[in-house]
């Protein structure tokens, strides 16, 4: 993997670039669709394709656990088994192993879990979790970490955080030892809470390892706006300019915007396609609940600004009807235009830092954002 | 609309034709994919346009109480509502009526029932329902007619193909006083359950009217398969030549085989798009199941002589693991790749009537689907 800044925003620090993998190119800042257990929800992955996105996230405890590693391997890798052949990051299923599995316990080794699906118990150290990145054969690998949940007192935090340090230097070695590290990239992981001295400590230690990447793991996870803010702004400028800095499961535009003014360039997170399962819709004026009452009778495109197959096809009136008739083709177009959105998002986005205007940008949506947000999830 | 028959098959009485309607002309023999509500299951109208489909059903009763004909009013009719501008047929409500709605009530003059939605009470004549269906916009429309439950005693049948007759009469006057009969079809429907004499008597007392086509209703609601055939063999032939014949709610391989051989030209059935949400593909060699564990570890396509955009792109090990994942992505591909498959099953249809072939077809299919029927619906 290799990065490439070709600008960077002289208001802010929002920065253009091209991480390069062995699976393609990615223009950032990008966001990344999910595909957790290895399909995007609603969506076929020629949508995917059509859409334009350039690099998909799929989740390594779920693919670990369903189909599981003998069946990658014999597929030849995830990007074969879901005949998708450009980049593809896997998380380290750390965050699925504190937030989902059961019964876990965390030794000085890694950590013990029972999967949510059949309650059978495993163990996933920091080199566990490389070898079957491995196997299933992402172009950027994530270290193991430990994830504690919002709120954590100081002490959490720091034992948190002491142990993400110790795990990404075992991952590091190991990736050395046993990886082509050149085709499979390997990002850390800042964790620290809503604590700026842990966060910038963290910052810098995980620094002393050659990472292809470094991720904010820990944020967006019920923090209150003001301390999603000011962790960005103190964590993200501590990280190495020349790496890609990655804003793991942070999907709403405003979080976005505000990440991007710190110097981010990565992100992922389902939410876009959830609300869109639940009817919320992302549109150039805000968010809108297609299956509000107000829309009964409005034949006007759901966007009138969009380009997307279904604002040129459909109208209001119909999406709303077959939402409320829980027609599996609602969960479809509604899947379909939110990522459109966040695709298109990312391109205005583009191109404002390429002009320097990124923080009109900036001002722009977050004002249109702010009035829609509280509205409807 | 316009019907006309291009070829018959020399030992039989299947024929190849084709039905103009205002909004295009259809290939027959020929299945209709189901948009119950104005949406296919799991499919984007695209993938119908896509598939290659040249008529679509929709149904009466659901677009009548959901999205009501107000709406569908003001959208300019189903058509403009879908935004699907190829032919489109709906049935006449009847059935849903008697199978779906509450606490109905069948009177001299129509039938009184309670939505299924919000027990709102209706009452469904024969004109109302062509009302309805001039406001839906469809190419061809169906009478109202009283469909009995399988088994029904002589006397219950007789008396429904009593009301039907009447109902037709009805249907007709009303159609030629009120309608632009070139631009909207009119098809009878032939009721007297698994009675040879009703269904002659019916066929017969229809042909007083000039239908633009004639159905066959309250076939395959559970009778033996013996009894399928007798009263299709029976009730085809003593329709007229000249016009379509459509059999209702039919949708399996051997059903349509043996429908065709009496010369049936139109069908429709939700039974391969609703097995394919519970994993059972159809296939050149028969019916799979794609949820067995025999598919776990198969890399080979669903079906690897269908040409289909899922049997080019995927194998049964990634089908069968996303269907085992419930990811919504699996309904879409193995409802899509069933469409694709009753497609080119009614086209292979097609080339056979047009050599004189029909027979081997039927016998080579009715081999095939008659050893994979019971398994798996």
């Amino acid at each position: 993997m290799r990065f490439e800044i070709l600008q960077h925003d002289s208001n802010c620090n929002a920065r253009l670039g091209q991480i390069h993998t062995p699976h393609g190119m990615v223009h950032t800042p990008v966001f990344m669709p999910v595909a957790t257990r290895g399909a995007i929800r609603a969506l076929t992955i020629r949508d995917i394709e059509e859409l334009g996105f350039e690099i998909v996230l799929s989740n390594t405890y779920h693919m670990y656990i369903r189909p599981g590693t003998d069946l990658l391997q014999k597929a030849g890798g995830l990007h074969h088994f879901m005949n998708y052949h450009k980049p593809l990051l896997t998380d380290s299923g750390g965050f699925q192993v504190f937030s989902l599995a059961d019964l876990r316990k965390v030794h000085h080794d890694g950590v013990e879990f029972q999967s949510h699906i059949d309650g059978s118990k495993h163990f996933f150290t920091p080199e566990k979790v490389l070898d079957i990145q491995r196997i299933i054969g992402s172009d950027i690998m994530m270290v193991l970490d430990e994830c504690v949940a919002y709120p954590a007192d100081l002490q959490t935090a720091k034992t948190a955080v002491d142990r993400t340090l110790q795990w990404a230097g075992r991952s590091y070695e190991y990736w050395h030892q046993n990886f082509d590290i050149d085709a499979q990239a390997l990002f850390a992981i800042v964790q620290g809470g809503v604590y700026p001295d842990l966060r910038l400590q963290c910052s810098t230690e995980l620094q002393h390892y050659n990472f292809s990447g470094f991720a904010v793991g820990g944020l967006s996870v019920g923090e209150p706006k003001s301390q999603y803010s000011d962790i960005t702004a103190v964590t993200v400028p501590a990280l190495p300019w020349d790496k890609p800095r990655y804003m793991m499961g942070v999907g709403s535009p405003p979080e976005i915007l505000e990440a991007i003014r710190y110097g981010v360039d990565m992100f992922d997170c389902v939410m876009p396609t959830r609300i869109a399962r639940n009817g919320t819709l992302f549109t150039t004026n805000g968010r809108i609940n297609i299956k509000s009452s107000i829309y009964a009778e409005d034949f006007n495109p759901l966007d009138e600004h969009c380009h997307c197959y279904v604002c040129k096809t459909f109208t209001r009136a119909y999406l709303r009807h077959i939402y409320k008739m829980n027609e599996i083709a609602s969960l479809i177009y509604n899947t379909y235009h939110n990522l459109y959105f966040m695709k298109y998002f990312m391109d205005t986005i583009q191109k404002s830092i390429a002009n320097n205007q990124f923080m009109d940008e900036y001002n722009k949506w977050r004002k249109i954002y702010s009035n829609s947000e509280k509205n409807n999830e």
